[in-house]
């Protein structure tokens, strides 16, 4: 569906996802996974709950998420499904201003992800999610052992 | 400056007022104007200081408005010329969604604010601006009484 969106729809999707969006990505500790961690990326949009029609409206643009209403009352439409996340990337990256740095990084993590063989690659990833999250918060990054 | 945007820059920037901007206006109690009140209104962008070069990139692209940090280091974009604001308004009203209704009741404020010439005219204003709020806040309708 969004592949067919107009390069003006488009532009209208980057405005909204520098000034409202957010772009995460997380390792969570998950022994089931093979190195130890699970990594999780989304997209999310918030809105609060009086705007919903128009709300709707936006989200049925982007198409590949999910809408639900937090316990707050606050709208969140969330993209979580990795190749969802990276065709939303890929297509709307060349009107992106303010989030270009984590749009082109969540690419790289995405690329690298699909190519994890050695435990090597995965602490590479891990590297990229840590600075990845520095671009978003400044924060200092973490020291991970994995699992074996 | 903003007339020579393209449609792609004017789709960008009404996505990102749609997200991060807000449209305010409110009678400010003032006995030196006619009826008592001056009516002010502006356009505002938000951005935390870090994001500082990214944001100016796209104030730029506004170009009308006036960029200042505040003291708690957040970046604020204000546009407040009432002919700015309006051409702004029009510039990116086709493009609109999320605030739709606030550009629509604003041009109709700003287009009625530059007829005034009866006491009967302002306190339509005034209901104008009163409504507005409603829309902006779900705030009760306060009761003005104007200077003679």
């Amino acid at each position: 569906m969004f592949k067919l969106l107009s390069p003006i729809k488009k532009a209208y999707i980057a405005g909204f996802l520098d000034g409202d969006g957010s772009i995460y990505v997380r390792a969570k500790p998950n022994t089931s996974y093979r190195f130890g961690y699970q990594i999780a990326l989304y997209i999310v949009f918030f809105q609060s709950a009086k705007g919903k029609t128009k709300f709707e409206e936006v989200c049925s643009l982007i198409g590949c998420g999910k809408l639900r209403i937090r316990k707050d009352g606050i709208l969140e439409y969330v993209i979580n499904r990795i190749d969802d996340v990276k065709e939303f990337l890929i297509y709307i990256k060349p009107f992106v201003i303010l989030k270009k740095k984590q749009v082109e990084l969540m690419l790289k993590i995405i690329d690298l992800k699909s190519k994890i063989e050695t435990e090597k690659d995965f602490r590479l990833l891990l590297k990229l999610v840590d600075s990845y999250r520095e671009l978003n918060y400044s924060k200092k990054r973490k020291v991970r052992t994995l699992t074996p």
